[in-house]
């Protein structure tokens, strides 16, 4: 038990799967330091890993469109067995198998208190919010590794009721760390309600997610948009309509042949700021899904955003860009009252309900995003093949405890 | 009564009050023809007005930053007694004193259905939502005039209990067409509450407005910023603190020195898209108000953008700005979690409840915005001073019925 | 055209149908003289009526359990096509066929500013709210007919998109008029949200409706007890869980054995008033059921009540339930933090939302219910299987237009 | 450093101070014992107390109306000094003076998680929902103490920004441990908006808190109704109207003298189970004040019911009172479609609001509710004289540090 595996960003294009010391009960230090608080962490609790996911969000920085330093450890996407906690950890026990959500969270702050744990003031010293594995987001030891160690553990941990029911739906309770919840924030943010039409921009796994949760959320239909021919094949699978975005024409009137009108209740922006035109051979271009979201999104209606867009994107195309500062349709939306909802999901405010979901079969979100289990060793290949538009969702399996 | 005289949009900078036919109890053709309903209006009431103010938009149209054309009627703040109903109109009668919500609506359709008038759907062929005098808003006449024809009367009038008491209070009430209910909005949908610290950007009447709003929606501290002096003074008459932003100095140690820390729990972009950069000799910046908000708002926090963004501005800085695309801080704003809500307020939403605060004497907007009562022929030298800077509401009293 | 059919109430336990002169374009004469507006409704439609259901709030006035007079006219869950319209009906037409909510509504007035179409303040002399065919509801005559006359048609119709469509989806879409806008109002403000465990009191029409509903709400298990062995045989046809309230054994015992615990997330009380005693030979007992849903609510839990509690009720079993006072368990709702959802349904809120998950086949309320056509005539038969509690939704068909 | 002294409950109608040890940093063995946890708590510190105040639910300990044993320690609105803390208090440290909620929470579990704090799941054996010093509550030793054990102090106690301020407000700042945020919870979850007319039963502390939190919400008129002249007095003296329930006339026109007609737009009830009927003689009648909330409380209308009502009550007038069951009058409250809102205030969701008023100088709760300070001594002539209808709030000084 002295050392743990865990995947870090090596270069531009290269992660590799590297020996870090085994957890212990401690804060980062920049975190201490910050705060005034001890390194010692009596409220922390240090998990064996059942499942760890790759997610787009990782693409970012393995994509070098980030600050991210060598050797930035990743995985913020964790599910886990507690082997051991701390002694104010009181409500969960070793042998539970939890969901980790990906914002680590004090629940002592006043953003706790109000539920948004997405920017907890006590976890990151360069602003509100952190994370697991990520660049300037407190300096938290990444979760695609065997062991990890998760601060106050009673308040972060959502614990699965039954162990062997708990294996058994694995592959859809590892989505409950990030990408089920943050696509039903999307979903549910952007408005949408019993009934409601809905375009989802962008056909990977939160986008995926982000449809799947409209359904549940009630929506009479759910179009997703993409270039990727798997990933559209992929939406359809689970009863979503695909829109195809590489062809020539216009979005509305993709969107009127499904809906008799060139217009939606509710838009989700699931692609963020690496976002690209329409059309073949089409480049980057920065706020377009965000403005093609305002074109379809009828008056009166939201927008969520659970798309990342950064403060700091070195690979931008231009300076403004460079600095987060896109081309919005502002007048647009502002003539339509469009309303736009923005940030990290705070997991914590969806995860229990979407388990119980889960738990009583009536969401299959593995299906939805085509969950594919694979070793730690195989990380480094999940990622070239995510990037490559592979419509899969690669669920890291450290301890072979995914049954085949 | 033969006749009406209006207030008219010549040229770039030109107003003139000019005759134009008595109001008849009819739909504009554009509107007849394009919704398919007869031009013969049941349902309207013409109302002799009592007071009509002058608005901050109006200026967008006579400064000749819209395509509105010469002979455009003006006005949209609009109070009024009933001298005529169509047989349809069962609940308000003749002799009541109404105010008239600047938005049109139809109270027939979904979008009224959901509260949002702003955005009915049955009331101008060009777009969702209409208001009376303004540009590519339906066609309906304005009301800065001695009689007006208001659609769907029964819907859109707000009637005042006592004819008396309403001339009595006649300048506080006249602010609920528009502003008041305009910065409500604004201060509302930013989600100030209860002990909220507040930032207002922009003193004119409806930053004002919104100041005043968020105190009655529980503010701790209200700050407002403007470069003007006078303004700034206003701000402060009613125990808001001025935020001087004609001085050197980050807008967020401006606001640290007030409450502490350099950031609030909502903030108000009351300035839309004639925003001007900070300091003296700062030339037209747009997006700057709203990035400046996003500086200071708290993670977590809303942003009410009551300030218009237009689809189309042909005196724009640049071509994107031309036709309402901005550079919009979005990466900021994603970091912090902000929500954005922009739109035409619904005035409906919340003139009833604001009536009832005026009535029992719990709100002084009149005294906050600096009411001031002129006559009819009076509204070009008001539509000069206004846009000069005067802290000052200009209120058009077309038949003196405004006490002294 | 100068006749109507209708069903009326004679006596306890018979209807009958009558002939009533044709409807006309006016309100009645008590609602015209108590609110001082016109008789002439140039407001108004006039209805072929396409279906119209029996309801279970029928049935208390044809069991004498109310003050409805001899004559009576029957009938509120309507859907027709437009004959007829007045000159302010703008937005409907001839051959349109609409859902009508139950509730008769102006549009115009503060209740329907705010949504609150249950209770217009414009439409029944004696009290907030109004319906058609019911005692005390305002005058309005039943829709149990051939042929019915609706007010403020603009406001009050839900038009269908799609006349084929339209009957071709008649037993789902005449749902809209009633109980499945109040099921999912129960159901919706019991809170029922995604994962939510439900327990439904009364599988009746409107407790299948409110249990369908909070499927659709993203309900997790919805469990239905009731007495009647086919009613529970039909709740659990659509994937409900049936507790079987004539046997022996606690509620929450019952409820454990499905999800647990001995509690839920949601409750809903669609039975009301004439509420029985559970197991056999149980007598009447008046808020037995909201107590039970009490009991079984989880600490912090909303409890929705569609079911009907009235003012006077003169076959109540004793004095004070004669007058709608009855023996709450007020002291177990506070200790757990209850909040108690009562009153009618505002149709309006929720048609349009379930009118699109029909026409996209995303509910089955007519399975859900058993919906069973009959004519006219079959009237007094459906009331009295109704009333031995056949597990049915009867549709009255009075022109032969749903298809076999 | 090795004693406390405490008040505590002897027999009805008498209350002594007493010494108890010092306390430790442990949680009851009841509740160490239920939840598998350990006694020892790292989470908790101990407050040397700086003000602590007698409450109404206080009260119904002493008079006998509940089951709590001789020897019940008392106290549960604590404001105090933290001079030991777990090692895992982290955010708090000694010195700080914060305020305490009177619900004990956990800040780890599903009811807190959703802030609903006043039913925690994890520091009661009975039920869900503790609080210190009351029976059935989970045996907390009560704080009209020198000194006390608050358990999750990261999560319980809200820390007052600078100690000299705090100092100089400590009577304002102590009536946010309950009575503040239970009058605004009263009066927010009634629905009480800008404009609003409101009704509040009872002129106690919590009746004027929740009166002085309608004002803070933006009400247009807020009317107190009690029997005891010196407590009407008080709800005027800050601007409210006083509606004298001892003499002859009915609530509604009553209420209709004041506002022009006999309802309002929103009810609190801040009396409880222990109500008692109008005019000189009347006896206690349980469900009057709620059953006068119904009768006053427009249709569509909240009501907020903070008064407290319980499960058992052994001095209640009949059978079904003495276990909570009261004959409220549903049928009304049904037509006229209210929402009843019950149990205790989570004070976590508005404790920080309502002290950032009182910091701002915004909110006057101290003169609302005439704070009076007195020794620890004292306590037994402040229950009696507080039993006697003095119309004062009582605060105990155990420590001489509240300024004269």
């Amino acid at each position: 038990m002295s050392s743990n595996r865990v995947v870090v960003y090596k270069s531009p294009g290269e992660v590799a799967v590297e020996s870090v010391d085994y957890p212990s009960l401690e804060v980062p230090q920049e975190v201490a330091d910050h705060f005034g608080i001890t390194k010692k962490a009596p409220h922390a609790a240090i998990l064996k890993i059942v499942t760890t996911n790759i997610c787009g969000s990782d693409q970012h920085m393995v994509r070098g469109r980030t600050t991210a330093p060598q050797g930035q450890t990743l995985g913020h996407e964790i599910t886990g067995e507690v082997v051991e906690a701390g002694e104010d950890v009181l409500f969960v026990n070793e042998g539970d198998i939890c969901s980790v959500p990906f914002n680590i969270a004090c629940g002592r702050c006043r953003m706790c208190d109000e539920g948004k744990t997405g920017i907890c003031l006590n976890v990151n010293p360069a602003r509100a919010g952190a994370a697991y594995g990520y660049v300037d987001m407190g300096g938290w030891i990444g979760g695609q590794a065997e062991y990890v160690m998760i601060p106050y553990a009673d308040f972060n941990l959502l614990k699965f009721p039954d162990r062997d029911q708990a294996l058994e739906k694995i592959l859809d309770l590892t989505m409950l760390s990030d990408i089920f919840p943050t696509g039903y924030h999307g979903a549910y943010t952007a408005g949408v309600t019993t009934g409601s039409t809905v375009y989802v921009a962008g056909a990977g796994p939160v986008g995926l997610a982000a449809a799947h949760a409209a359904q549940l959320l009630g929506a009479a239909v759910v179009m997703v948009g993409d270039m990727v021919p798997g990933r559209l094949t992929q939406a359809e699978s689970f009863g979503c309509v695909g829109i195809d975005l590489s062809t020539e024409g216009e979005l509305t009137d993709k969107i009127a042949e499904v809906v008799g009108e060139p217009e939606v209740d509710a838009a989700v922006d699931a692609v963020g700021f690496e976002a690209r035109g329409h059309g073949s051979g089409a480049g980057e271009a920065p706020a377009t899904v965000l403005n093609d979201c305002m074109t379809v999104a009828r008056a009166g209606a939201g927008i969520g955003i659970p798309g990342l867009y950064v403060t700091g994107d070195p690979g931008a195309v231009d300076d403004a860009a460079k600095e987060g500062t896109l081309g919005v349709r502002l007048g647009l939306g502002w003539a339509k009252s469009h309303s736009f909802m923005t940030g990290q999901c705070p997991v914590k405010q969806y995860n229990r309900k979407l388990m119980n979901l889960i738990l009583h079969d009536r969401a299959q979100i593995a299906k939805a995003v085509n969950a594919t289990a694979i070793g730690l060793d195989d990380a480094p290949r999940g990622y070239q093949e995510f990037d490559d538009g592979a419509a899969r969702k690669f669920v890291i399996d450290p301890h072979g405890m995914v049954a085949a």
